[in-house]
């Protein structure tokens, strides 16, 4: 039972003339965005005492509860406290069609910090910045994102504490640290500013509004969301079709001729392979034991051409970690959950908690070779996601996660041959298909897609390993170096 | 690197001459599950140093890991200790098509409660019910679940931790735990028998090896999982066409007599309404609060005819609960990730944390309606259901979790009325579709099977109740004032 906070100016007649059409719309809206291709996400945050918990309950009562889902952020779980702090937000994500209200937004809890040292706001503007981020690659995918800031004056600040403590009902509400905050009142403005301007971009802008007048703020926060939703849904109605690219250009040259310039005639032979593979998985095996020791988990991502090896090379890996903190992904089709979704949040779920292995067998690079080559997204998409990439392995790496990449190169000539060689032996005939031979036709547009992928999303945290795999005895033990090498090199790092 | 434990009897030449066709067979297997409709849980449990992570290793590097997951249940999360112990089972789960390798299983986990007195054996017994109980749902369900045993005399135990204290590289693994358990073998061993008879049923056997010889005992593990995976496959190869049935038949006529004797004639008046209906949102408030306060959640079923009002309810509840802890989940068409599970997957899924609240609109009970009656399932399944469905509330509320179940009745000729004005009421035509008049024109058949429901899945810590909504006001107050009822005698008790 939600009472309004602050002092109603509003007639309540004239407030109660207006509810009843707000709400019809209201569930008008969420009627039309069922079938929309795209989410909604409300938030409702704002000053101390605004009534942010009252807007969102009264927002509920307005829409159909079928059709919403809040989430408001309390105390993270251990299972949330042991990923990337954004995990917990890509968690709580709606799939298309669907309302969700974020009562205090990821905001808050960036507000929550109080940062007050010179290196504390840096880490808060570095948390802005991320923040920002996310909601702009989320708006980019037609996310509607509605961001509402309740403002309250300080005197209507003091003036609402006070009749809250009046209330035997409502005064359990006010904390010693409410009035701390009260009398903090300019700094803790000057903070939300600076958290509102870092945030307030092209898509995703702040609405502010006046709290103090509850009945003019409910009502204004429903007519922002109704127009907001009116908008964006005739702007996303006809989703434009993608026209397949007739050529796949090359962005950086330089990447492509990395790739072509990789020696491919390695020899090694089967003892000498054999002895130095044992050598290796044992270190690999001591490298992971000594990072879950630390908390620290590893993903490894594999991408390469079909029959590059990526499988096996997997395989041995996995032979050298317990198998029961190693989880392996196969990147194929996404279920329909995940295409209701944003195409990182896929990958998001199955980031490791801490001290386990995630292995990706093909990955979030998919938004940047096949779909920008098949024409699966669109040119600004597949352009935009070089730098969505890097963030979120930033993100991972940031947070004490391994980055382990891996591009596996064979030639032409060899994948031919692994490809007759499928089809002639029985039990590696489900390991080939059409597709396979029709991605080869596109050997060329491969060639510039990945080339300017290595160069693209490279990172000092999170870089490229090329890995000449027309022999696989080679290639797995250049795999099995590497892992080593970067999983000791970020331990001793951190 | 997982070094065998036992002392290998089998030659080495006879190992390593079968170990090829044996993991070409698993891989096959994979290559064949794919597509299959079900899934593959192996469980590897058994003594104290038998190998069971040797095993589980061993394993995994035969198989193509990107179709194996590797669970073990290490201690619980918070989220995980918030929900009642079988969840973190059901969430762990793998899709159709798909093998998941338990170490250790539900099992490890029940034996290591470690009981002593009589009371603890009796709730240990009642545990290995539980898992029984569970294993069988899976395996009607086509799951192919292989459990396997793995046998150490107390001998070969003492043997083999000898052996891995006096090699640095495995003494780590050996802990005064162990030396405790083998000195105590006899009882644990006993434990151990009586958990797998309680749980060694038709169709999910326990298959006990010996493990003092490392090598057999790999070749028996893989072996074993390829015969039963083989027999499963044949037998579930086309699945049965199900019939539509001609005539729904009560089974319980007397749950259909108590829903045709439910007055529905109540009257009351607007003004009266308001009043009652503000001082039971009040409590209501109150009583969730009271029982988050406690860590109690709280758990809704909605389940009615079509129009009988149970989205008007849901809102006046949700209207009385902080938006922030509740959740309503309305149940339609499950997405594929829930069609490639058990049917309880998806609503195991949704169970809250503690001091939560979650709201099902419709709910399991489809299964022993609308699946029912429309020929969704085999009749076996929904008869099955009844007892499925009370096991599953039961474990909700063994846990703390308040279930309030209510049944919405109105009349035909309401339904009717109701029917008409949304097809005349503009903003009220998407809540009328062919389908509603479908399921109206089988009444008759949904009365039995909703008295049959009534009387089937009733239990005094989740009783059903039945609602009169021909009057709408009327039914809220109700559903109000025996939520409240229930809530209050809930915390009471506990």
């Amino acid at each position: 039972m939600a009472k309004a906070t602050g002092v109603p100016r509003m007639p309540k007649r004239v407030y109660e003339a207006r509810v009843p059409q707000l709400r019809a719309d209201l569930v008008q809206m969420q009627v039309a965005l069922q079938p929309a291709p795209f989410s909604v996400l409300l938030v409702i945050a704002g000053d101390e005492a605004a009534g942010k918990g009252d807007v969102v309950n009264i927002l509920n009562g307005w829409l159909d509860p079928r059709g919403v889902e809040t989430t408001a952020f309390h105390e993270l779980t251990d299972e949330e406290r042991e990923r990337p702090p954004m995990w917990r937000y890509w968690r709580s994500l709606p799939p298309r069609g669907r309302l969700a209200i974020y009562s205090g937004g990821w905001h808050g809890e960036a507000l929550a910090e109080d940062p007050r040292s010179r290196r504390e706001l840096a880490d808060f503007d570095h948390t802005l910045r991320r923040l920002a981020h996310f909601e702009g690659l989320l708006a980019h995918a037609s996310v509607l994102i509605v961001k509402i800031w309740l403002r309250l004056s300080q005197d209507a600040q003091g003036a609402r504490l006070r009749e809250l403590e009046a209330d035997p009902d409502t005064a359990w509400r006010v904390s010693p640290d409410d009035w701390r905050s009260h009398r903090d009142y300019d700094r803790i403005t000057r903070l939300a500013q600076r958290m509102r301007r870092a945030t307030h971009r092209p898509g995703v802008p702040w609405h502010v509004i006046e709290a103090a007048d509850s009945r003019a703020r409910n009502l204004a926060v429903g007519e922002i969301l109704l127009a907001r939703f009116r908008a964006h849904l005739r702007l996303h109605a006809p989703p434009a079709p993608i026209s397949r690219p007739r050529r796949v250009v090359a962005l950086r040259p330089a990447g492509r001729r990395r790739l072509q310039a990789l020696p491919l005639n390695q020899r090694l032979a089967e003892t000498d392979y054999e002895a130095k593979r044992d050598k290796w998985l044992g270190r690999l095996n001591r490298a992971v034991r000594d990072a879950a020791e630390r908390g620290r988990s590893i993903v490894w991502v594999f991408e390469g051409w079909d029959a590059a090896g990526k499988g096996g090379a997997i395989r041995r890996l996995t032979s050298a970690i317990d198998a029961r903190d190693c989880r392996v992904i196969p990147v194929a089709r996404p279920t329909d959950e995940e295409k209701s979704h944003h195409y990182l949040w896929r990958f998001w779920r199955h980031v490791p908690r801490a001290g386990r292995v995630t292995i990706y067998d093909r990955s979030w690079y998919g938004r940047v070779l096949v779909e920008r080559i098949e024409g699966f997204c669109h040119e600004e998409a597949w352009r935009r996601a070089y730098a969505e990439l890097r963030d979120f392995e930033e993100q991972l790496t940031e947070h004490g996660i391994i980055v382990l990449k891996f591009w596996l190169q064979i030639s032409k000539a060899e994948q031919l041959r692994r490809f007759r060689h499928r089809e002639e032996t029985d039990y590696k005939q489900h390991k080939i298909n059409a597709e396979d031979w029709r991605n080869r036709r596109q050997w060329r547009a491969y060639e510039a897609a990945v080339g300017d992928m290595l160069v693209l999303t490279r990172s000092r945290a999170a870089p490229w390993h090329l890995i000449a795999a027309d022999n696989k005895r080679f290639a797995r033990l250049e795999i099995l170096k590497t892992s080593c090498e970067q999983i000791a090199a970020a331990l001793e790092e951190k």
